[in-house]
């Protein structure tokens, strides 16, 4: 790691970059916002060649969950790229691409905050040309839980994960464990494709109940929010067994554990559609029939509360 | 452009790394031959951050065509790289993966001879782990003529190609117009990914009968090879068919231009089987119904003698 200071020294305050879109320019700090492929280059190619630049990939919407991957990577990096971009290619024809929430205001607020360097905003129109055709497949990731639920997501990760770490060309990148099957998949893509970026998976973040902070949460009616806590709450149920069973040195059948959490579940009546209860390899999430108590597991889950889907998962 | 002489005595002069495969040391140049991820990047992180790296990706079987590429990657930029790795992933199940030319001893007194400073060249393990998912997928290639003949060619291209980028990291890439789809694809990724590379395309390079030069060439036999000048003079009956009607500022049907090569190449008792008289689109290589003369098309083709596949094609 460079150090932090002496690196930035080296870069002179950089001129604010105005956004075609107005908004409110609450703080003199030297954060750039780069709507264009082109300026964001050219912001990137101002910083000093040898500096470390870490990428915070997000789709906006921002909640402290996303901050600690800010923090960690403002604590690790001399500086500090945040992407906001709400990307079409992860959608599915039935999903929330249209109504997803778009705060931007109050996410380059909290950027800005953190200290965050560059921000790359582009539109929709800016990443995907209507020619487009080539896309980074995950091959065998539709048949995980995750993926047969929302087929094509993972190309559409894949993908825009492998564009904006082109456009920013980041030396680290900053995902979050909450999307647990996208941190296998980006890991694997990285290795696959030698991606020169080193990952760094930041823990989930909760609120005081459990419930896995999302920016989806703000779909939730007020007594959905409170029921919500079934989530984690089945996760450590089935946490404490297979923490029992590795105490005693055994292993325990993947189906005791999706049970336990599938029968919390269904005891919350604001559920109204489990999607899937998964136990998996933490390197593949191919499920498993009986979990290693040394090699661990990850157990992740799919549930529905009213309209809104949220996921969870806790590593075994 | 750098002043390639300036940047190029940034460098000291780098110590050779043993290749662990035995060849011949005949040239004791500067040129470094690497076979892992890992020295390779070492090897490039010693390069001036700002010099250009023109990459010439090959697969090995080097010839004068190859040649050409190198000569102009050595004289455009500050250094060069050249990879010799036959790529697994983009031959077919029936096609010569096995038996393709690997002259390797050859090839490397070829790159040295030109100049060329980087020669990276893995195993087929170091570039594919058995846990290998993640591909680059063209959509829609494998409908134009030259995918339907070769189901996953393109995505196997597209795939080493971004990996070849993500480890050797070039300003510049050198690819020749002999593939003409090939070409095509490059510029479409490169565009799609946003990735941060120069796409140069040289012209082919033919032997003085007309043949395009070719690593597959060595399978024919010499009466095959007197019988394959057939694929260019096909071309240039329908290229001297076009200019006419340039010309006259009219527009030409493409199965026009088909015909006169397939009559062609039918006259010519070797050829065992046409693949495909392709006339498309220059940008998309799409089937064309007619054609603009203003704004051209390519004709390109695929012709067996033999058991040897030949492609050639022509700018129009």
């Amino acid at each position: 790691m460079l150090a932090s200071t002496s690196a930035r020294r080296l870069l002179p305050r950089p001129t604010r970059v105005l956004a075609t879109r107005s908004f409110a320019f609450s703080n003199t700090g030297p954060m750039q916002i780069l709507e264009s492929v082109e300026t964001f280059r050219q912001a990137r190619r101002a910083l000093p060649p040898n500096a470390t630049l870490g990428l915070v990939p997000t789709m906006g919407g921002l909640h402290e969950g996303h901050m600690s991957l800010v923090k960690q990577a403002r604590s690790s990096c001399d500086f500090v790229a945040a992407s906001i971009f709400v990307n079409p290619a992860q959608f599915g024809p039935n999903e929330d691409y249209s109504k997803y929430p778009r705060t931007f205001e109050k996410d380059v607020a909290l950027l800005e905050k953190q200290g965050v360097d560059l921000v790359f905003f582009p539109s929709a129109d800016e990443m995907y040309s209507p020619h487009h055709r080539c896309y980074v497949n995950p091959e065998g990731f539709d048949d995980l839980v995750e993926g047969q639920c929302r087929k094509g997501h993972f190309r559409g990760v894949a993908t825009v994960v492998t564009k904006l770490f082109n456009i920013v060309q980041p030396t680290h990148a900053f995902f979050g464990q909450k999307d647990a099957a996208q941190v296998v998949l980006i890991k694997r893509m990285v290795s696959d494709l030698n991606i020169p970026v080193d990952i760094n998976v930041v823990p989930i973040a909760r609120e005081a109940d459990g419930l896995a902070l999302s920016t989806r949460n703000q779909y939730l009616s007020p007594v959905e929010r409170v029921a919500a806590s079934v989530l984690h709450r089945g996760l450590v149920h089935a946490y404490d067994l297979f923490q029992k069973a590795r105490k005693a040195g055994k292993t325990i059948e993947a189906s005791v554990l999706r049970n336990v959490v599938t029968e919390e579940y269904e005891r919350e009546p604001l559920v109204t559609a489990i999607d899937y209860v998964s136990v998996g390899s933490k390197e593949t999430m191919q499920e498993l029939s009986e979990v290693d108590t040394v090699e661990g597991a990850i157990i992740s889950v799919a549930v529905k509360l009213g309209q809104c889907r949220l996921i969870d998962n806790m590593v075994l």
